[in-house]
């Protein structure tokens, strides 16, 4: 991955939006080191892939900003300011020359509580980068391997501090149960509640077909509303579509697996545990056929 | 709380040791947009009080520094580099005039597994900073709720990949459970396991007494294990101490709490779940004195 552009946001008030958004370079140094966000993982954070010169799925991804944020007490985003700032990095990263063969843009935005000394209020940026364009690893799939998310299925309720549904910048156990998945030969992690609910990727929304139907465990478990399935199963109109739990079973008796993300799209496990898994192919494109043709 | 001093700590070679350490000023930006430390919170940390010039329990806050970053498998520290800045950190943050009445120094070392795209390793710096003078608080103690953690007693085990025991910078959660705490009229949290074990506090380690013995949770159950409560233990000779579960229960059953960490040394718990609970001054008074009285 590379970084391509970055822009700091004037979070403090109330001037024009086009003020507020400060283009620095990349490689210089933006977070100080009195910011919660690198002391305590304090902030939230959202990924839009770019096509068309478009962030794609802006204002779910908006949304879900906005909800992570009040579940972890921040200050509402300023939705003006954070949907104008990804817009025009994303026109930037697709001018012509930008992209090298083979990648793909995406935009990701970030607000931290801010400064633990100064109580200024938030600090805010947005990032442009290029990625592995995903072609590949949709046809291939991935391997995944179950893993145990240490919660009981109903913490979100029972334990909000525990900040379950949140996308928090506190993601090191995600990076170790990515590195997990690795030291078993896999690539990819399907999460499990410590009683056997399915959850969700590290990364990623997961999809199954069980008895014909697409199903996706419900954001009450302490999962994230996943952008990416919503407009999948949007874009799919003649396989019926539900919202449902699955328990570790599940897993099992399903025909086929995906996991969804903004940068990636629907992409099929090919592998789960060690055994391999079918991988509906023609199913597999036109979600993604969907997915990129999506104008907002 | 004020930021003193800042060192940014080039850890990427074999360079002479006063030759990696690079004062900035600690208002200024220290961290790319790019690196894991603010965007997973994937990375670690240690804070020392600093008390006649020198950073107390030095020695011990590198093992722990060790000990998290093998949790997390990041690159050991190196000893040597990380010894000398906070040494010369405390060393002047200590010169006549930096610290104002009702201060106290600490010394905050951080290092973080670096830029997600550069692949140059890790990130280090360490900042000195301006705290309250602990003297009032070790007096009138703190109000305590008991919270959930979530996990079992024994992920640490069972799912290594949940990172409990690493002092990271994934600390969300702590400050979730904190304003949990402020929330419910408190000021402290101490965590339990979902099965009912004690484990610790979000910035602290347990030490209740119980039958006329100081017993502290076992490392085992994913807690820190407690530089200070350690040195508290070293500093009370007429009190048996041991390691030991405590399970939720016991904390009733105890006639006295404490909540120990590097700044503010042993604090009593005056309530908890807004019980009043009994000060033992005199133990108090005596363990932090052995605490304050520590050369290194």
């Amino acid at each position: 991955m590379r970084a391509l552009l970055l822009f700091r946001l004037d979070l403090s008030g109330t001037s024009a939006v086009e003020e507020s958004i400060h283009p620095i370079d990349p490689r210089e140094p933006i977070v100080r080191a009195t910011d919660l966000g690198v002391n305590r993982g304090d902030g939230v954070f959202e990924t839009a892939v770019v096509r068309g010169g478009r962030p794609q799925a802006l204002e779910a991804h908006l949304t879900r900003l906005e909800r992570s944020a009040a579940l972890m007490e921040l200050p509402a985003p300023r939705r003006d300011l954070w949907r104008a700032a990804v817009l025009r990095a994303a026109a930037a990263v697709s001018l012509p020359g930008v992209l090298e063969e083979g990648e793909i843009a995406s935009v990701k935005f970030v607000m931290t509580r801010g400064d633990e000394f100064d109580q200024g209020g938030p600090t805010g940026w947005v990032l442009g980068f290029a990625g592995s364009d995903p072609s590949a690893v949709r046809m291939r799939g991935v391997r995944a391997v179950v893993l145990d998310r240490g919660y009981r299925h109903d913490v979100m309720q029972t334990a909000p501090w525990l900040l379950q549904g949140a996308k928090s910048l506190a993601y090191a156990v995600n990076q170790a149960a990515l590195r997990e998945a690795a030291r078993r030969g896999a690539d990819d992690v399907i999460f499990v509640s410590a009683d056997g609910f399915v959850l969700e990727g590290p990364r990623s929304t997961l999809i199954a077909r069980i008895d014909g139907e697409l199903v996706t465990p419900p954001a009450e478990l302490g999962v994230l509303p996943g952008t990416t399935q919503a407009d999948a199963f949007s874009g799919i109109t003649d396989v019926p579509t539900r919202i449902g739990v699955l328990m570790r079973d599940d897993l099992d008796r399903a025909d086929a697996l995906w996991l969804c993300s903004s940068t990636r799209g629907a992409v099929p496990v090919g592998q789960l545990d060690g055994a391999e898994r079918f991988i509906d192919h023609d199913l597999t494109v036109r979600m993604n056929a969907a997915l990129d043709a999506r104008e907002d």
